[in-house]
């Protein structure tokens, strides 16, 4: 992108900013709150910068005025929903107006004829679904940060999750955007309808997008009805090969696509739930997997368990426990959404990946990963969606090397790491997004043609490079 | 858009073309050929347009370098699959290049570790099925022309058809395409992994995008295995409120999303089912639907067809038929299918519409249906899609009036009918798309900036508008 050579925030547009939002809802002087913006979940301060100032408005009229007087005095907007990213999506690199959208939390409307909510962007995942489960519905939408993380910020990352095998990701389920344009106009895509063709598909290029074309204003969710049986098994395993050999097997000679293949290894297993006081097999367990299977039929859904506890059994777990009721089932999934935050703990210097892979590759990349980090005598805890062939394999600092060694070696590991994914008809990220953090190593995975089309379409909705800039796409070559 | 001043198709751009392609797939002076390729299923003879010369190559390097010609000479392109369509998408109302994908039919890979097949364009959507079963897959698309549409058209235009209330439309399934830009570059977008938030979604940008974003060259298909138990319900009512009405209940009160929810009224029943000689209380019927359910536990499918058949009767069905055998399951089918057909031969002046609305409206907007007919004294056969509101109205010319109240009157007709759908939150195509039929009419249903965003992409990616111009966009205000 041409642009970034921007102009500075003054006191004439923080008073411009002052009259859209209210001066309670424009903070530029403490120093706390812009470092509180200026990261997000990506735990490296050098990823990080403050904004010059932070807005908070209340509505899409808001928003479009902010973007508007952006692009009249040259100052880029970085949206931010909860903050919650781990690609450094929401920091404000170049400085200026970090927009928040945390005031906007109202879920307008729950339609249970058309089973679609309408709903703001600054909405706690967790909180919509709670609110959906008294109306016996659910939204499919499943992110591992689900008690913090903010829909809106779901949407612009494509989130994944835990449900992704059986329900698809995030934007399966968004049907409808109103969004503040990058030039700041409002428009609306989508609504309450379930098919659409009405030219090109701009909800689902806006979806992902991580902030770089939009901001979203109001968000349409397709509703589910909520299935009312769910059964977790967890099944241990001596060695990750055995693990890994039962991941396909479940849904091929198995002929059922669970909710939920979670895959831990060794460390990440049991740090995670040793952390948490469980009792397992500690001495003799190599790997780990979480199923989950749900539906509306119990007999169906435990028959399901019975033959993944069976595959299990086969591909030689050593113990199997299967979880029926919703406390135990959540138990289970306390250890796997534990993992990041043991590892975060373990090493301040890691950094989480997100590769995805063919599921059939999984043996192939779990190898290579194990080779990658003996090759570089560092650790990689390995965890993630292995249903749908998407690990965050996670390098840690080796303690006994130097913080210039890790540094030096980080890139080179990753380059390593991106390329042997993408040989094996993979790619860099799963549903993490590219935001700062990846963006230098797309070429590894995209064309300059491929490249192009991505500028393409940044320069002809964004011409100012107002929006979000210096994330997902690299630099003209 | 800007450009529709063309050049013409000379000898030399002519021979070119021939030592792209071979002389015996360039065919430009056999006036059967060009009259063949200057329509689609639009009843429409002023729609139609013959091109200049019809060109048939056989891998993406020879698209490319077509379209890579086409750009150094200035001469539109237009892209044709099956020519199936029913909005004029494949008309090359330019003259110039048609492209036909026709060659291009092979099925190159059905990969059952990782569920997903890679086939080229000009596949026969049935024939990929067939191939499919071979193998307990299926792919969900499930087009009503499936016996002879293209794989490459259901993709262009997003198609929808009878199974997209639990399937979704082919969008869902499309994991990965091989496209040529419209400046002739081949670009490699999304593959066999699952999840891929890496870059904008181009996928899905070129899904739907009827042809004026890229020609597709491979299409991976995401696959599923097989459902191994299905029934159809086929329910007939005294009036169109009490059909209507089982509609949205099945779901709601039944928490149960069927594979399909068909509408057919009177009108298009009675033709239909008396044209294949079938017999039912044809005096004492109002409306039908057809319910189909499946799954992979026979007691699971069998109970939801009783719950659907329960309904029904609770709704005032006045005959139920369940079929549990596959033939007799086509034959209900065969019933839906016919129906565009006997109103084709019916009158050859009609329209076949293809709005949505939200769910809850159905009701609604059949009753605005019956209005619009009652209002124009002419013929409004409505069937189509219920479970998920795209409903094709069909407007007959009425055989008393004149060809030219006919012509006068439909455009107000079709606005009348537009602005009620847009009204109630619905839009004007479902899954036919917009093409050259409902481009002048896409200022109903998206404002001017709406359509901005759709000029600007389209301007980014092809600023020659060489790759099938005329479509979709309004030209500017």
């Amino acid at each position: 992108m041409a642009n970034s050579d921007y102009a500075t925030v003054t006191e004439a547009i923080l008073s411009q900013l002052q009259d859209i939002c209210g001066s309670e809802n424009v903070a530029s002087e403490d120093p706390n709150v812009l470092r509180k913006y200026s990261h997000d979940q990506v735990p490296d301060d050098k990823q990080a910068r403050p904004p010059e100032v932070v807005v908070k408005p209340k509505s899409a009229e808001e928003v479009a005025a902010i973007v508007q007087l952006a692009n009249r005095e040259n100052i880029p907007v970085t949206p931010r929903a909860a903050g919650s990213g781990l690609s450094g999506g929401a920091v404000p690199i170049f400085g200026g107006i970090l927009l928040s959208v945390e005031r906007m939390d109202r879920i307008l409307e729950i339609d249970t004829a058309n089973l679609i909510a309408v709903v703001e962007p600054g909405v706690i995942t967790n909180r919509l679904d709670a609110e959906l489960a008294e109306h016996g519905l659910f939204f499919a939408g499943y992110p591992m940060s689900e008690e913090f993380c903010f829909i809106g910020g779901n949407v612009a990352e494509n989130a994944g999750g835990g449900r992704a095998i059986k329900y698809g990701v995030t934007g399966r389920y968004i049907h409808g955007l109103e969004v503040v344009t990058p030039t700041g106009d409002i428009v609306h895509l989508g609504g309450k309808r379930v098919k659409d063709v009405t030219g090109y598909d701009l909800v689902h290029l806006m979806v992902g997008s991580e902030g770089t074309l939009g901001i979203f204003t109001k968000i349409f969710v397709k509703l589910l009805p909520r299935p009312t049986h769910r059964t977790a098994t967890l099944a241990l395993f001596a060695d990750v090969e055995s693990a890994i050999s039962a991941v396909p097997a479940v849904m091929t000679s198995g002929k059922l696509i669970p909710t939920a293949i979670e895959y831990m290894d060794r460390f990440s297993f049991s740090s995670a739930a040793k952390d948490l006081k469980k009792d397992y097999p500690y001495e003799s367990l190599g790997a780990a997997l979480l199923f989950e299977v749900d539906g509306n039929n119990a007999d169906v859904v435990n028959t399901e368990a019975e033959i993944i506890s069976r595959i299990c059994k086969k591909k030689g777990a050593i113990a199997r426990y299967v979880a029926e009721q919703e406390k135990e089932i959540e138990e289970f999934w306390k250890i796997r959404k534990q993992i990041p935050w043991i590892i975060k703990r373990h090493s301040p210097q890691q950094t989480i990946e997100d590769i995805v892979v063919p599921i059939a590759e999984i043996p192939a990349i779990v190898a290579v990963i194990h080779e990658i980090a003996e090759k570089y005598d560092t650790m990689i805890p390995v965890f993630g969606h292995a249903g749908d062939g998407n690990l965050h394999a996670t390098p840690m600092k080796n303690p006994e090397h130097s913080l210039a060694h890790w540094e030096t070696m980080l890139p080179e590991l990753k380059r390593e790491l991106y390329l042997a994914t993408a040989h094996m008809g993979g790619t860099i990220s799963g549903e993490h997004g590219i935001g700062h953090k990846r963006k230098d190593y797309m070429r590894l995975v995209m064309s300059e043609a491929e490249l192009d089309l991505l500028r393409k379409i940044k320069s002809a909705l964004d011409p100012g490079n107002i929006l979000n800039p210096g994330k997902i796409i690299p630099d003209s070559a």
